[in-house]
């Protein structure tokens, strides 16, 4: 499935090997050695690929697949056609991830340096480092091993990044201090200046930013992405968040651990979430507020108050998802009875 | 009118070509060899210069200009002022844009490689094709005819861009490929990961991304835009779709041809737009659904379900936009009755 | 305070240098002689660090700081713990961020061109410009004293830049007239095609763009922003004006002076503002409307009318905000009803 122009699975592997990485168990442990070569989808999958099932809307494909294997739910192993292997998994979406990336494990290029980056003379970059052509990477940058640094990037002046993280093309980075695994995708701008001013008529007055951008391990953040260092404070993304494209967290913004913040979202300066907020497309978010552990916040909401960890909101300004679809429900009525 | 430092004008042109050019019809024959230098609005136009009345807002304006000549609606010829040149078009706007067309084609630059340019030695580019100071281009890329690719822009491993295309400065390509006549402008973030993770108190774990991004002839996506590639499907942008700044498309999301998507709309995964639907600016659409072609969705909308063909929809959640509107007007009772 | 690898502080300063330049009062004027070695919160400050306090709010730390000085209102001068030197100002905040700005001024780096910059022979520079790795500085582009363009910044043919401009890493910048003091962050796009089309069944047609952006003195544009050209008229960012990250301003728009855009706010083409407006965060302004000076735009408000001067206006559609918060308050009564 996977166009050979820009992917080339790794493997074969064979079922038994499968089923450790991607922690499931074989229906049947006689079949370990069965070869796989790639995975595929339900309807495009032969003898030789992996595929999976994790909906039953997807149960009468499953049901008629040719896939060679499937990773399933042990409850949905009595749907299989005869003949398909089966990797049990209580998660099989997950164990599709891990087995996917045994195929197509993250690019980790050859180190090197490219004839055309600029690096400045003090900067310490560990022997597996890859530089891409183009980049710029500023005075007492510190990078450790394997990370990559891709096409025409930027890393400003005393950027440390952890070990095995990949700068995407173009992205640019200040005021930073980054863990490990982290991706940042093409265009990122990271740790310029707040959007701080003593507001006047005689002119609005800059604030000089004086903080930091901090962020975790297993951070990934967006294409196009905008994170604004502190204002004295510091900006900080906890480990294992996830930010989609096109989002703006404002200076001093905390997120916590493993949140998942969609594309287009905007977080306002100094506004703290917990661990493991969601927030959905295009929510929006005002400063000084605090987010409880656990929130999810619907897509477009306007958030403009406190929110309880656990809870779930929506609607502009923001209330209770249940009260929003109420409120939903109440206009439509409404516009029945005087239309 | 243009400023030169900027742009510099064909020409001239006698009036006679211009309306072969434009699809529009000289209204008196005899005055096609009248020379045009320049087009201006018609407050603004002399003898020399060619101007357009597309709104009956503007028969004043129309009225009382000094333009050479001007492109009109047969319909408004009786008010145009004694001595004024016609070209009569069923549709004054477009033939304006072709007559303008002609005096400011789209840039066209010599051939040629910036020596600070770096192509990967597998690249193959078509002998006409331009690459402009710091552009990186990565291994088996192929890039048609007259291709003009923009300084710091970045294109990755593998990717195809058929002929006449044009690649802004500090554009971001991977996992494409391209048709024909595209424009892709400055900023613009094409062809990364989707935001796929199987989600998990454990961690988010990355599912791989493994669908590309293919795009149409004469698309245009504007700056700073995101789209990400397929997570095994394609994401898919339809021939002569045009795309404003700042948008956002995930992974899957497929646009039939001739769509207009203006500004900072959001495109969540895997949603199908049918042809010639318009999103105005801001609104956003969730995942996995179908929207008709021809529909129209309102500015700040936010699409929560299939939306028929032909059908228009406004508010958040969307809702047929004449109930929208009526919501609206019931919103604004309710508080006049209890103020 | 400010991390050491990324912030470097002026001074020390005596109190009556500091008073000089924050324009503020010693109370004490024998006290004039304290040496001030770095600005620090009211929590953190020792008796050699400037603090401030703006706010009743923060009346308990300020009594409890050990501060060596600290910027205060009048009025509050009697809540000062005893020993602590003050600096009364009518406007703390705006007197700290001038200390602030002695202690921190905005950076000014060496001049120089790098070697890897691409400088067309036709552009003129002055001789105290500093030119980053890899920028790319087009045929006839101006340069004034004591400019500084970013790493892999592109400034396409012809723009001229006032004095003291700071243009980022990855900006892209064409078709522009720069102001003097325009600060510009990193991976901005102005200057691109206004997003025209003579719309059809048969394709739409870009209709060439033929105006430019022009930019006041001591402008700011964050991150990613977006700012197209005109496209006869000119797009016009008055001065003072400060513009947030990932903002987008279509073609023809005027903003006048001291304008205020957050993050993500959109304005669709020939809509024009007056001087100090300010939108908040995600608002969306349609096209060719007239906002009046002084109108204050909530967050998320999709405004669709005319603003008058001194206005404040919430809600999409948005109506006066007095009015959007009744409609809110109407519709959680509404709910509280059928509930």
């Amino acid at each position: 499935m996977a166009d050979p122009r820009f992917f080339t699975p790794e493997g074969p592997f064979d079922l038994a090997e499968l089923a450790r990485r991607c922690g499931a168990e074989l229906a049947r442990a006689e079949e370990g050695g069965w070869q796989i070569s790639d995975v595929r989808p339900l309807d495009a999958a032969g003898p030789e690929h992996l595929s999976f099932v994790d909906n039953k809307k997807y149960i009468p494909a499953f049901t008629n697949s040719k896939a060679g294997a499937c990773i399933a739910h042990p409850s949905l192993a009595s749907k299989a056609p005869p003949g398909m292997r089966l990797l049990l998994s209580p998660d099989p979406y997950r164990s599709y991830a891990k087995a996917a990336a045994a195929f197509y494990p993250a690019p980790r290029p050859e180190p090197g340096i490219a004839s055309s980056a600029s690096i400045d003379p003090s900067a310490r970059l560990a022997p597996s480092v890859r530089v891409d052509a183009g980049a710029v990477i500023g005075p007492k940058v510190e990078i450790g091993e394997r990370c990559w640094i891709g096409p025409n990037a930027v890393i400003g002046a005393g950027v440390v990044l952890g070990e095995d993280c990949i700068v995407g093309a173009l992205a640019s980075l200040s005021h930073a201090m980054v863990g490990c695994r982290v991706r940042l995708y093409p265009g990122v701008c990271i740790g310029q200046d707040g959007f701080g001013f003593a507001m006047g008529a005689e002119g609005h007055l800059k604030v000089p930013q004086l903080g930091r951008v901090l962020i975790g391990d297993d951070v990934e953040i967006g294409a196009n992405t905008t994170i604004d260092r502190g204002a004295g404070p510091d900006t900080i993304i906890g480990a294992g968040s996830k930010i989609d494209n096109l989002v703006q967290i404002g200076h001093n913004v905390h997120l916590g651990r493993g949140c998942v913040i969609v594309s287009q979202v905007g977080i306002s300066g100094s506004t703290h979430l917990g661990d493991f907020v969601v927030a959905a497309g295009q929510a929006g978010i005002t400063g000084h507020l605090t987010i409880g552990s656990g929130a999810r916040i619907a897509a477009q909401s306007g958030v403009m108050r406190d929110v309880e960890p656990g809870s779930q909101i929506g609607g502009s300004p923001a209330v209770p998802f249940q009260d929003w679809l109420r409120q939903v429900a109440a206009l439509a009525r409404l516009i029945r009875k005087k239309g």
